[in-house]
């Protein structure tokens, strides 16, 4: 709309741009910084701005981190011989989340979409590799989404991990906890028939 | 989650303020924030910044402008004879669009609710009062949207207004453009029967 003030626009805009905002809601948001008090509006632009500046990547696993070593990778009690690979930093915390993973990550920042123009080397692939050169690690494990791209990923990376000699595991596919058979689509319902275990 | 990195966790707690962004909505916002480039973060922050120290309260419609007067106030083509009362400046964009509505607007921002504690002096109730002093303004349309609050607060406007001796009128209820009877709720329908025009 040519009828909004320049600084409103222009901050509508930039709203929009976040995945999964709109037009919209981005008009709601614009307003709704107007109605903050100075205060709220000046520590939002500083949040922002700190996240920016404060936060970067490990050098070891790439996920975000304020301290020079993120605190998984300095963490003493980790089991360093099983890194996770992992598509972004909010599947780190998925995991965590469960309490029952006890060895380092590693954030690719990406999944590997020739459609997208993603390749590998636009993926932390690289400093991937550079971590298994040391003989620590044992087991790496692909725990991309059971998608295209996840699927492609993890082959990917696989071929270039299996010829060093370290173990190369996946994700097991099957039924969500809690699902519902009926409602299982087939691909999942056979996979889950494919890697039925022993009782 | 106590194992984000601080300046993560303030800027995901800062977008979950907006109104309809959840926590996980936030946390993919402050994630995207983490991806932009350096120049794209600080253009955001600016804007945040720049909307809120570049734009104020018109003095005379309540509406945000950038100018000390903002532009519908001041065309020189606008019927100032008729007040169009409105709970948000997104609504005078709605009656804009329309290209049908040539008069003054004025912006509440908001409505009067007992149960959220807002009063009438919370809103701009006062400023639209010493609008209608000088005897310019011939009517006054209720615009807020039809709902409990909008009408308590056109009742109690109009109690306030009819006084001064000025036409005081509120949108009509009705049918929405293009919408079936067969769906319609039964208020509207009797609203829509109750208000029937001649043709």
């Amino acid at each position: 709309m040519a009828n909004n003030a320049a600084p409103l626009e222009k901050l509508i805009e930039e709203f929009a741009k976040f995945p999964g905002i709109g037009r919209k809601g981005a008009t709601r948001m614009a307003y709704q910084v107007l109605s903050m008090s100075d205060e709220d509006a000046q520590s939002l632009a500083q949040a922002i701005q700190d996240a920016h500046t404060r936060l970067h990547r490990c050098p070891v696993c790439q996920n975000f981190t304020e301290q020079e070593i993120c605190p998984i990778c300095a963490g003493a009690k980790r089991d360093k011989s099983v890194i996770c690979v992992v598509e972004k930093p909010r599947d780190v915390q998925a995991f965590e989340r469960t309490r029952e993973y006890h060895g380092m990550y590693h954030v690719l920042h990406g999944l590997i979409s020739p459609m997208d123009g993603v390749g590998a080397e636009q993926l932390s692939v690289k400093e991937l590799l550079a971590r298994l050169k040391d003989g620590t690690v044992q087991e790496v494990i692909m725990a991309m989404n059971p998608t295209v791209e996840g699927e492609a990923t993890a082959m990917y990376l696989a071929k270039l991990i299996k010829p060093l000699g370290i173990r190369t595991t996946r994700l097991a596919y099957g039924l969500p906890v809690g699902s519902s058979l009926e409602y299982t689509d087939e691909t999942t319902l056979y996979r889950a028939l494919a890697g039925r275990d022993e009782l």
